[in-house]
């Protein structure tokens, strides 16, 4: 009889028909947001929980434990080290499986999916009273998570902290409040420079969609799209979603009267994909395995920013530009290169996070950051969450929402109970920054690559320095790594006060 | 302690849970032929395989067949007749999976797929000879799994009929040779009329796509499309599919030079559709369980040429429909009315089955009918199969393929191990004949249905006397109930000459 293969090959085994199930899922997921006839929705919320289930029961087994245990057991002073890392962090997630009740699975699950339909009718009314009480019940449900974990973490960590550790590991509220206090003292100021001398707000400008579907065809096709790997479709909301190891999807929208909704969206969401794509996959090795992950939700981020703003937002790129917009349209709106560029620019603090630009972004992170910490560790009871969120609206932009519709009932993310996730989105703009700061050390300053048409060279670099570290690193690893230097929030300042004077001086 | 809830409705909740399982089958195969990049391939064969074997095992597992048990044994005097039926199908359906050895379901799976892969190298090279051993293989193997097969059905039955049972359930080769012969007697006398007066190949022409594809949203609009409910994409090969009790899909394909070719197939593919929208699947009683099932392929494919080859290709119709194909091109190249509706029924035999005419289209089956009774049952050795598809080709339609590409090796159902299906697709014209004239006999002549706009009646006749019978009758109880009459091959000749008599009037 043949000896049984070794534990290692056999977990592999396990863990590729794993991220067979999970992207199943993926599939699904974008199917229905791309073509599904509505009527299709409970059938296919049918299908995805059982998905779910599938995927949990796997991931928690007993039969799966043994064999992890098995592999742990092989290992030896001859283990590579990316074969002991691997099984490092497949523990460190099944020891966090293990620690919670599955009642409390259940329940999470039960109360996010009713929160979600809340929250739909609460945003819809303009009534937050009556999302209130889903809202206490996923934040307590959310500590007790938290407090079931607790024992499972590496280190001594806080609710909070313990509940952001799926979207950005390693993180601390210590570390964000160093991150956070230079953009929380010197934003405001750069934004009141804008408000002195900002433009008002540009008239709506119907670009023909089928020119933005195929300027937005060309950005693709410039910056390495390959539709042997590759399908862009469209859906009402934007999104990057990878469904097999060689199967990259983007969606897009066109929005009406808004002429740069639809490419800015693609080169932010292909960001995302060709992070997705440049991750170590090499052969069967990393794929199903942790180390071949994306490693924080803050650097999936940095890639989009990096694309959308640094690039498509950037001088030398609008000039470039300016023609094929222009082709469109009867009149000129823009009448100039630069005009177009302060145009993709508008730099107006509003209410809403989703439509901020990049000086006032992080400000609307802070001021979340800081009412999760209140509403999971601290004592601010969920009644007096809008009265807050005005408050500190007020203090942060200056500006308070006529309805709680445009203040604390904006976003989905609490109706989902997803606490800990916002500060990610301000990661990526930081780690963006310094990214940047070290490519040009390398390469030479940005837009004058980009003034050549030279793009293949930044993402050569991204390709080179940042996407084959996969999860071996965590975000704040990753930044020293490549850059040398600790994250931090000066990159992203220099930056913003760079473009700022640029655009001023128009 | 609660009493366990009836074995019944146990055995509903198993079932949708298997429906979900397959269904997510059809929304993964529906994504791979409507956007999944080529490069997606081989990973979504390790997806779809996985569900595969999932499937297998729900409906082979010792778990569900104890539940069957534990709800036969529940049924008594005062149960529903329906819910008698439903057990029996699932029975006999059970009784023929515990008859077949995992072994052989695994060396046909295996066997299928290599015999895929040959054909396409044999086909692409026009060498029989390579693929040979492969289509050996797969009769052996299909006629060791029609003699496993042999004990569980209800009655003797040859090893071709047992093949042909999933696809038509209850055929007999009796029953074939009955509907047969009139075709093999009739129709070369109706070819040879066309041969003596026909005209000759029109010439391509290119109506704008955008053109084509707004006549095929019109008309799915006409035919009840409910954008709610469905869904249309594109890809290679048009077809239909169900995702969802509530979710169906068609897709169609526009052809260079080809001016009708995706209108008729969203004809065709709206029908198949239709059918799956009308099946009894009223609240949660008959999705899952077999009689809200299509009954057979026969029945399913007379719904979609009903829509196709009676209503599209007919007179009334194109009268219709000639000024909005004339809008598109700046010459008319069909002049009149009467003309355009010629151009829509090319009668001219041809070498390759899915491009036939409604004259000569049977004549291909019942080639490939006796040509599967001659290597299933029969002793023809498959090196003899090229000779023999000539001298039938020559037989039957006057016409011998230049090369086995043109002949044996044009379709892709033998290379897959599918012999008993191709009688469906004769079976299917057979049906909608005879549908349609007792459609007539309480209507009126469906041309003046159609002249007047009215395909609503007609729709409403196949929702109200066809669609809801579900599996609860074969294709040939359906006739009977239907029509009042046993099903026969007089109905389509009778079309057929009347058809041919007002084409050659023109």
């Amino acid at each position: 009889m043949a000896a049984p293969a070794p534990a290692h090959q056999r977990l592999g085994d396990h863990l590729h028909q794993t991220r067979l199930w999970g992207s199943i899922s993926s599939a699904l997921y974008y199917d229905q947001n791309t073509v599904m006839p509505p009527a299709g929705a409970p059938w296919r919320g049918d299908q995805l929980a059982l998905l779910a289930k599938q995927l949990h029961e796997r991931q928690s087994s007993a039969a799966y434990a043994d064999l992890l245990a098995e592999a742990e057991a092989e290992l030896d002073g001859a283990s590579a080290p990316e074969a002991v890392h691997n099984l490092q962090l497949l523990r460190q997630e099944l020891r966090r499986q293990q620690a919670l009740d599955p009642d409390l699975v259940a329940a999470l699950a039960q109360a996010q999916s009713s929160g979600n339909a809340r929250w739909q009718d609460a945003r819809r009314q303009d009534d937050f009273a009556s999302f209130a009480p889903a809202l206490e019940r996923l934040i307590q449900l959310r500590r007790q998570q938290a407090s079931q974990l607790a024992s499972a973490e590496p280190v001594q960590r806080s609710p909070w902290e313990i509940l952001a550790q799926p979207y950005e590991p390693a993180i601390s509220k210590t570390r964000l409040e160093d991150l956070f206090t230079p953009l929380k003292a010197q934003l405001p100021a750069l934004l009141e420079q804008v408000r002195a001398t900002s433009t008002p707000h540009p008239a709506a400008i119907d670009l023909p969609e089928a020119l933005q579907e195929q300027l937005c065809s060309e950005l693709l096709n410039r910056w390495g799209y390959d539709p042997a790997h590759c399908q862009r479709s469209r859906s009402a909301h934007p999104f990057s979603c990878t469904v097999g190891p060689q199967d990259f999807r983007i969606t897009t929208r066109v929005v009406p009267g808004q002429p740069f909704s639809a490419f800015l969206a693609t080169a932010h969401e292909w960001g995302h994909s060709l992070y997705e794509q440049g991750l170590p996959r090499s052969g069967d090795h990393y794929f199903p395995w942790p180390l071949g992950d994306a490693t924080s939700m803050g650097v999936h981020e940095s890639q989009s920013l990096f694309w959308e703003c640094r690039v498509a937002r950037g001088e030398a790129f609008a000039g470039r530009w300016y023609p094929r917009f222009r082709s469109g349209l009867a009149d000129d709106p823009w009448g100039e290169p630069q005009r177009f560029w302060r145009a993709l620019n508008p730099l107006q603090p509003g209410l809403i996070r989703v439509e901020a630009d990049e000086l006032s972004y992080c400000l609307h992170i802070v001021l979340r950051y800081e009412l999760e910490l209140a509403l999971i560790e601290g004592d601010l009871p969920v009644a007096e969450l809008p009265g807050e969120w005005n408050q500190r609206m007020r203090s942060l932009l200056g500006l308070v929402p006529p309805s709680d519709r445009e203040g604390c009932l904006q976003d989905i993310h609490w109706a989902e109970g997803l606490f800990g996730y916002f500060p990610s989105y301000a990661l990526g703009h930081l780690i963006s920054a310094q990214l940047a700061e070290a490519m040009e050390r390398q390469l030479g300053p940005i837009e004058q690559r980009v003034a050549e048409a030279d793009e293949a060279s930044l993402r050569g670099w991204l390709a080179g320095q940042v996407w084959p570290l996969g999860h071996r690193v965590n975000g704040e690893e990753l930044v020293q790594q490549v850059c040398g230097e600790r994250l931090s929030a000066a990159p992203f300042l220099r930056y913003l006060e760079a473009k700022l004077a640029r655009l001023q001086a128009i």
